[in-house]
């Protein structure tokens, strides 16, 4: 039997011997991290150390605690962290964007700044070299090299093949990250985006010592009770309009079950299981009549053109963004833009 | 990059030589067909179509509607069915056993025959040659050739082997059996069963045409609203006790919210999800103080090992019995035997 593992991701030559020839690199991820960002993110700046380069490891915000099972997740800086370490952005070769492509997302605002945040931005006007590594659709124009692979399911599955180019052997920690990247961006190989090639980069990194079963309890299995508890609540306040499911959770949910917001990850993905469902909308309350919206859906439907509408992200059936209104308004604003796009 | 694609399991030459030499075969699956007993059926006698062989694929129970999504499954006999196609036992050449390796296990009992099981009883043993291909560990003496890969994540993964090495082009409907058999047998990968053979295997099957977004969805994600209200009822009759949980279904349950048995698949593997809960117990009443038990286990606990002492069986970390009790009685039981398990 032949088997062929194509490789049809290819990591640009420049973006190869520009990391073979710096020697300090900042690598920086998204806010508010996912598993993707985290898991790609702490690969990669092993396989950096492997090849003795310094490096420092950023994100805006902490590593939520259900992702701190991934090895190297303690190597994040937040900007406050950072600067605390004494690294300035003149220390670093270049600044490399993960899954993203845009210095906004990593949390350089326009104001507001604290000060790592502006000497990081001061450094990047001065000149600093940046490179993007990202597998989103963009628009941006940032990064002196740009490797964005839209087909991609995972930044994770970019890194795995990036390493690999660079030639660095992939160990169990760098296996576990890169695989727990690709099963939260793949929903655990069920999106459409899980491909021959998925699994195959999937067989490889077991091979390397990441354990599915594990990885799979670690990320899915790991509920505290007081978890359950909110599931049990949200379940409570399904709502079924046609074909979409409106779900809501409220500040007084999280108070009165002692959970934050960590704790609806992934909530949202529960109603699609209904066969009349092909769109499931959670409404996060996070202030007065204002919402942090997530939208799943099924098949063909691009739930990222609705969120972009609110100025929000993200990919065909999985996408996000805020709404400021109070909650029934906010579902009939979010309900019209589902029913005009199911008619285009 | 190189790939290995090891064939670790390699069906018995004396197999393939049999299968090559017969022209009719009656291929029989365990009684309430799973995915893996109906995908591996369905597919297994598409390739020997292939061949040009006459094959009846038998199961005791008819195909549950939520697996009627797998192209084939119409091929499915019952015994009376079978009948009622005048086909009789021996104008076959051979019995093959899938997913399952006794008799027993295919509706064959002591008595309460019907005429077709009666006809296939006599014919056995009379000297009908029969085949055994199968992943459960076995004590039984029953088959002419066995090929029992109790490390065999599916059978649907033997099968796949098998059909290559009958010569046999694997379609794109033989590869949505495989898929889904295997799919349904490592909990879409995430079992400690999912090896990196079987994502390779998975790959290939994706290249064949599977495709794992749309199976995933036909498995777990067509729920009817009455499901729905079902896995609502489970979940208010969730009870913790230490690191067990038991959830009850009851024929009241069943009767109010207008589902059946059927609808109860999966149930058992939800109180998982939290990281306090070792082993998930589901009662089904099934008649008066008597009840179907579904246990599922996390890690290293062998829950068949408590399924065998109620005359169940399964596997390490799923497995199912019968149970003659009151509810509260069949708990304290079911406990007691979790515990001493626990204390090995």
């Amino acid at each position: 039997m032949s088997s062929q593992s194509e490789v049809i991701m290819i990591p640009p030559a420049e973006l190869i011997d520009s990391i073979n020839r710096g020697d300090n690199f900042l690598v920086a991820t998204h806010v508010n991290p996912d598993g993707d960002a985290i898991g790609s993110g702490a690969a990669f700046v092993m396989a950096l150390e492997k090849m003795g380069k310094k490096t420092a490891l950023l994100d805006k915000h902490r590593v939520p605690e259900h992702y701190r099972f991934l090895p190297g997740h303690e190597k994040f800086y937040t900007f406050e962290s950072l600067e605390a370490a004494g690294r300035k952005a003149a220390d670093f070769s270049a600044l490399i964007l993960l899954d993203c492509n845009d210095p906004e997302r990593i949390g350089l605002e326009k104001k507001q700044q604290n000060s790592a945040a502006e000497d990081l931005k001061t450094a990047l006007a001065a000149g600093m070299p940046a490179f993007v590594i990202d597998h989103h659709e963009t628009e941006s124009a940032f990064g002196n090299i740009k490797w964005i692979e839209p087909k991609a399911a995972a930044t994770g599955l970019m890194v795995f093949y990036l390493i690999k180019a660079l030639d660095v052997t992939i160990t169990t920690e760098m296996a576990i990250n890169l695989y727990s990247a690709i099963v939260v961006d793949t929903g655990n190989f069920r999106y459409d985006n899980a491909t021959s090639e998925v699994f195959r980069v999937g067989a490889e990194l077991i091979d390397c010592g990441a354990r599915p079963n594990k990885i799979y309890q670690e990320l899915y299995e790991t509920w505290t009770d007081n978890r359950f508890k909110l599931y049990l609540r949200m379940i409570e306040s399904l709502e079924i309009r046609d074909d979409v499911v409106f779900s809501v959770i409220t500040k007084k949910m999280l108070e009165e079950t002692s959970t934050s917001a960590d704790d609806t990850e992934n909530f949202v993905s529960f109603p699609r299981m209904m066969k009349s469902v092909n769109v499931s909308v959670l409404f996060r309350e996070t202030g007065r009549d204002e919402y942090k919206v997530s939208l799943r859906s099924k098949n063909d439907l691009n739930v990222a053109h609705i969120a972009e509408i609110f100025e929000g992200g993200g990919h065909k059936n999985a996408a996000g963004c805020k709404l400021r209104a109070d909650i029934d308004t906010a579902k009939k604003i979010v309900l019209e833009k589902i029913k005009a796009l199911q008619q285009n």
